[in-house]
C-alpha cells in the first residue's frame, strides 16, 4: 500500500504535478502517481481532471469485475481469494474496496484492509478504498475515474468490492462487466437476494459459507427465482456457486477454481454476444452525465454561494417565503443562454 | 390504498389538472389527488412542479420519523406499530416506503403492502411505495417532494422506511427528523451497525427479535461505541430500545409504548436545543441543490439528446476519440452565459 504523505497533494506548479507528467507515470503503473490522482479526484482537485483526459486513451483494456452482497456476506474474502487467484495466472490486479455505506468517516473500516494484507506487499496488486461523496460529482463517477485509472496503470483485472443494498450500489456495480453476488445463508429473510434487487445485476451468485443451515434452501429459492425469471435461447443464465472456506481447503479451492472459470465463461458471453459494447455504451453514457452534472453544475453552485444568493435562498424557503422551484427559476437566466437549456 | 387508473394521468389542461386546483385538493386531504401529484413527480411530468409551488406553503408542519435498517431486521413491523400507537393517539399518518434497492423492477415487493393491510382501510393513514430513479432528479429529491405533499395534506407523522445501507439511503433518511435505526441480532457480524455507517444517523437504536441469542452482545456493542463516541453535557445519546414480537404480546406493546415515548423525547430535545432548525435548514440546502440539477442539467441533456449531439459524444467516447470532459467543455458553452458557471 501507498504512504504518500497528504501534504504533497498540492498542485502548486511545481515539476511532478504536472498533468502530462503525472499522467505518464500513471501509465508506467506508478503505485504512488495512481493514488495521488485517485485522490485528488476525491478532493476535487481541479487539475485532477486535465489528468483524467490524458490517461483516458490508455483505457479500456482491464476487465472489470463487481463484487457485491450484503454486510457480512464475506465478500471481502471471496475478493481476497479472487486476488490470489489472478495472481497465479501472473494478472496485474486491482482492488477498489467502495465504501459509500460510511460517509461521515470519510474512509473504509480498518476490517477490509486487514483481510487483504497478505497481498500488501505485491507490487501487481494496488488495493485502494473509496469512500468518498462529492454533493454534486456522485460516488459512481469517482469510481468511474478510479477504474480509469487503474485501467490505465495496466492493470489485468479490477475487482470493485461494494455492499449490495442500494441505488448507489448498483449504479457502483454498473461499472462491472461481470457481476458476482455474495449470499450467505440463514440472514434473516432468504428473500434478501429479491428485496436487495441483486437478481438483476447478478451474474454469479455465490453462496458462501455454505456449510450452514440454510444453503440448499437458499439455492432452491435463487434457483426457481431464476427460473421464474424465464430465459431466451441463448441468454446468460447465472449459476449459483457454493463456497465455503471453513471445512475443508481443498473443497474451497476447488470452489474458487469454478468462480474464476465461470467469470472466464461470462467474460467469454459477453464478447460473444456483443452485451460487452452495450454495457460499455451505458456506461460512456452514465459517465457523460455525471461530467455534465460536475462541469455545469458545480461551477453555477459555487458561484452562488460565493455572491450570498444561495444562503438567501436557505433562508428564503426555511420561512415559506418562497419555494425552491421559483427560486431556482429565478436565478437560472444568470448563468444559461437566452432561455436555452 | 388509492387506486386511480393509470389513464388518467396525462395533464392535457382539462378540468381538474390545473394546479391550483390539485394543489387545492390535495390541501384539503384528498388522497387521489396527492397519489397523482407523488406519481406525476416520479414520472417527470414537468407540470407537477407548478402544483408543488402551490402547496409548499402548506408545509413544514409534519414530524418525519425515519425508519432504516439491514433488509430482514424488521422494519415493516415496527413501523407498521408505530402507525398503530399514532392512530390511536388520534394522530394522521403517512408512510412513505422507499425501496431504492430494487430499481429495476420499478416497484416496491409485495410483502411490504401486505404486511400494511390491516391499516389500508383506515382514511387517515396513507401508504405509498416509492422506487423511483430519475437520472438527473435523484431518489432523495423524489422522497423530499413526496414528505412535502404528505405534509401539505395535514398528516401529522410521516413514517420513511428505508434499507439502511447506502449513501442514497443515508441522503434519503436525511429528510427525517428523528431515525430510529432497527438492528437484529445475529446477523453475520455485529459489526453491522458500524459497516452500515448509521451509528452517526441513529437517534434512536431498537433491537429488533430481541428473544434471540446475540441480543445481550449486540446491545453491548452499541452502549460501548456510543460510549466510544463521547458526548457533551446536553447532547442526545440515541438510547437502544429492544423489542420483541415473538415472546410475549403485552410486553411487545410495552416496547412499542416506549419506543413512541422516546420519539416524541427527542423530538422536545431538538426543538429545544434548535437542532430541528438546523435539520430544516440542511433540508432546505439539499433540496434547493435538487432542484438546481433537475431544472438546469435536465434541460441540458434533453437538448443535446434532441439534437443527436449526445449519442455522437457517446461515440466518441467508447471509441476513445475524445475523452469526455474535453467534450463536456465543447458544448458547455453552447448552454452557459459568457463563460459563466
Amino acid at each position: 500500500m501507498e504512504n504518500t504523505s497528504r501534504s504533497t497533494r498540492e498542485c502548486s506548479g511545481k515539476e511532478g504535478c504536472d498533468h502530462v507528467e503525472l499522467a505518464k507515470r500513471i501509465i508506467n503503473g506508478n503505485i504512488r502517481a495512481a493514488s495521488r490522482l485517485i485522490r485528488d479526484l476525491e478532493d476535487d482537485v481541479l487539475q485532477a481532471k486535465e489528468t483524467l483526459k490524458h490517461i483516458y486513451p490508455h483505457t479500456g483494456r482491464a476487465q472489470v469485475i463487481g463484487i457485491t452482497g450484503s454486510p457480512g456476506a464475506g465478500k471481502s474474502t471471496i475478493t481476497d481469494e479472487l486476488v490470489s487467484a489472478f495472481r497465479e495466472k501472473e494478472n496485474k490486479v486491482a482492488v477498489l474496496a467502495v465504501d459509500p455505506s460510511s460517509p461521515f468517516s470519510g474512509g473504509a473500516i480498518l476490517g477490509d484492509r486487514i483481510r487483504m494484507q497478505r497481498h500488501a506487499s505485491d507490487p501487481d496488486v494496488f488495493i485502494r478504498s473509496l469512500a468518498t461523496r462529492g454533493a454534486l460529482g456522485g460516488l459512481s463517477n469517482a469510481v468511474g475515474s478510479a477504474i480509469h485509472i487503474l485501467d490505465a496503470m495496466g492493470k489485468d483485472r479490477i475487482l470493485v468490492e461494494t455492499v449490495g443494498v442500494g441505488q448507489q450500489e448498483v449504479d457502483v456495480i454498473n461499472h462491472a462487466h461481470t457481476v458476482i453476488v455474495v449470499l450467505v445463508p440463514g440472514m434473516g429473510d432468504d428473500i434478501q437476494a429479491i428485496k436487495a434487487g441483486i437478481m438483476e445485476v447478478a451474474d454469479i451468485f455465490v453462496i458462501n459459507k455454505a456449510h450452514r443451515d440454510g444453503t440448499r434452501r437458499l439455492q432452491k429459492e435463487l434457483l426457481s427465482l431464476l427460473d421464474l425469471k424465464g430465459e431466451c435461447p441463448g441468454e446468460w443464465k447465472p449459476p449459483v456457486i457454493l463456497v465455503d472456506d471453513v471445512l475443508n481447503k481443498d473443497t474451497f479451492n476447488e470452489n474458487i477454481a469454478t468462480l474464476c472459470r465461470t467469470i472466464e465463461d461470462h467474460h467469454q458471453h459477453l464478447v460473444r454476444t456483443r452485451l460487452l459494447e452495450k454495457k460499455l455504451e451505458k456506461k460512456a453514457v452514465v459517465e457523460i452525465l455525471g461530467v455534465l452534472r460536475s462541469s455545469i453544475l458545480g461551477p453555477i453552485v459555487k458561484e452562488l454561494q460565493a455572491t450570498g444568493e444561495f444562503d438567501d435562498m436557505v433562508s428564503r424557503v426555511m420561512k415559506r417565503q418562497n419555494d425552491p422551484y421559483t427560486l431556482v427559476e429565478e436565478v437560472k437566466g444568470n448563468f444559461l443562454r437566452n432561455g436555452k437549456g
